[in-house]
């Protein structure tokens, strides 16, 4: 079993450090990619801090990687060595529920494996892509189009894929009016690709502060939510919403902002449970609605979506060593808007 | 001005009794109705007892109405004297905001005219059915096919369009797997729509004690929601879930019955607020969302629909003088499944 360089938490309070973890012997389908660049999603932060529970140590985060296939196995056919690829949240799924045989393998329906902190194949944890390679099943192995750099093309597989989704299934394009709420790692993803979609694109943030990059990002318009006069002004005005806050939010207020048929969307949930009016809804036929990343076929749509518009992320590169500074960054929403670890530093 | 027999609310505390009320000459594009039933509805009631607020008095209820065309303005051209037409919730719209355009009158931007307790063209305010003549703009009768009777008719007008619109605009039929919450007027019109649609359809019913009623309308299964096992049995199963009751329910606990992609549509508000978990949303991208009645074209599709399936309600008759004995008995669920208001005892 191949023994590789990693980053770990030893404990829910413990800073990450250096140390080695082992992967699984590819199988006659796994792909052993060597990991190039991994993004820092605030999830990671959630699970490193067991702030989820269920977390056990040591703990290697991380799911938004981007490398290069150094080995298959036996029986791979979709991928060859020196193939650039990515993985995701998912390492694995059952393949044979409803829901994986429709490609939505995030919602199987005996549970997908995570790529980390689940349970691995070989009955051990899975562990992510803060590290040198990983073991992944081919089919939950994503190729990243020539046209996208590995380093900015490592968050798509989770802030890329998670906008894109929702953005696809309720239909962003032209003539469609939609707004994201909040601009960090997953904002500024959705706006980029809604803009590329076609759609009039509005960035609803708390204050003005970013709204030159927001526009710059491809934003039609930007608004403070923090001024009531913005919830006057654009009722009844937005096709989509998607919602990229996990904070707790004013739902009636954000529906008001639907037109007929619209959808307020969130990707993330707050953990205490919401409220609203059901009049909210009855008024102009609105939905509230959740979405989570997407499945292996769209997020491959999406990669080859985003090589086409030749979107990556905004990333700032890190060394390993700087995760811990990193993650207080990101919980001060300190970043524009992805770290990205340079996976050359863990050899 | 044609003055018309009624029956009215005098205050939000007074019976209802017999009146007189004058209608508006008919204008050029104006029908004169001589209504031969209309159905009760429970916003009949809020309304009359001003339980929502702003209700004017002397106040005729009454927004499921069905008779004859007995006179018609100079301009008419969708109706004759003799037509069997129908009227419901709304007797105008601004006919030029982007949702009436749309066909969606029932969300007109600048407010629908409803049947009753709204500013009518003439300035006053619009009196609904419980009346022996009603004058209505063209655009907003309906035509009421010869296969339906006018008894069994008035009911669609509100509680069949309420049901009909979020089972066509979500999709119902065949291979779908629909459930209706609550056995009432609008739950029995849902439950042979979404039957007659083509979906397998599911009553969630507090108790079983309607089992048998719920079977013969169309329904192929029955569970009773006071039963927790029906929500472990039901889990993930449902495409659409159609919730008739206007009481605060357990928001969670039905979005875990739906299926990848279901939405559960209210099509009545609770006055206090719901609060739900959003991540009963983000897992198998559910919708919870709403409904009000329906448009105009659609209104017309679902008689359509209706007479082509010999669908009218199940109703009980009832004299005028019955009008506030029925009201007693609406507010204690003793009706299968709707009263209708025999109007040649008005006269």
């Amino acid at each position: 079993m191949p023994t590789v360089n990693a980053y770990a938490a030893s404990s829910a309070t413990s800073p990450l450090g250096p140390t080695t973890l082992e992967r699984r012997e590819p199988g006659p389908r796994d792909v052993l990619i060597e990991i190039k660049f991994c993004g820092i999603c605030h999830s990671d932060i959630h699970s490193a801090r067991n702030e989820w529970g269920s977390a056990t140590y040591p703990l290697v985060p991380g799911h938004e990687i981007a490398g290069i296939v150094t080995r298959v196995g036996s029986e791979v056919t979709r991928h060859a060595v020196g193939d650039r690829v990515g993985v995701g949240c998912m390492v694995d799924a059952c393949r044979e529920c409803a829901n994986c045989r429709k490609g939505e393998e995030q919602h199987c329906l005996n549970g997908f494996t995570g790529t980390y902190g689940a349970v691995g194949k070989d009955g051990r944890t899975t562990q992510g892509g803060y590290s040198t390679h990983i073991v992944v099943a081919e089919d939950f192995v994503l190729k990243i189009p020539a046209g996208l750099a590995l380093d900015a093309a490592a968050p798509l597989l989770c802030a890329g894929i998670t906008t894109y989704a929702p953005l696809r299934h309720w239909g962003a394009g032209p003539g469609r009016k939609v707004a994201v709420v909040g601009l960090g790692g997953l904002g500024h993803m959705a706006v980029k690709i809604a803009h590329a979609m076609g759609a009039e694109v509005t960035v609803l943030s708390q204050s003005l502060s970013k709204k030159e990059d927001g526009l710059r990002l491809g934003a039609d318009h930007y608004y403070a939510t923090k001024d009531p006069e913005t919830f006057k002004k654009l009722a009844g005005t937005f096709d989509l919403i998607v919602n990229t806050v996990s904070a707790k939010i004013d739902l009636d207020a954000y529906l008001s902002l639907l037109a007929l048929d619209g959808a307020l969307v969130n990707v993330g949930a707050p953990a205490e449970p919401l409220s609203l009016q059901v009049f909210s809804l009855i008024m102009t036929r609105r939905s509230f609605a959740g979405s989570l990343i997407g499945g292996i076929r769209q997020t491959q749509e999406m990669l080859d979506f985003c090589a086409r518009h030749r979107l990556g992320a905004d990333i700032e590169v890190i060394p390993a060593d700087k995760i811990n500074d990193a993650y207080e960054r990101v919980l001060a929403s300190d970043v524009r808007y992805r770290f990205v670890i340079d996976i050359a530093t863990l050899k």
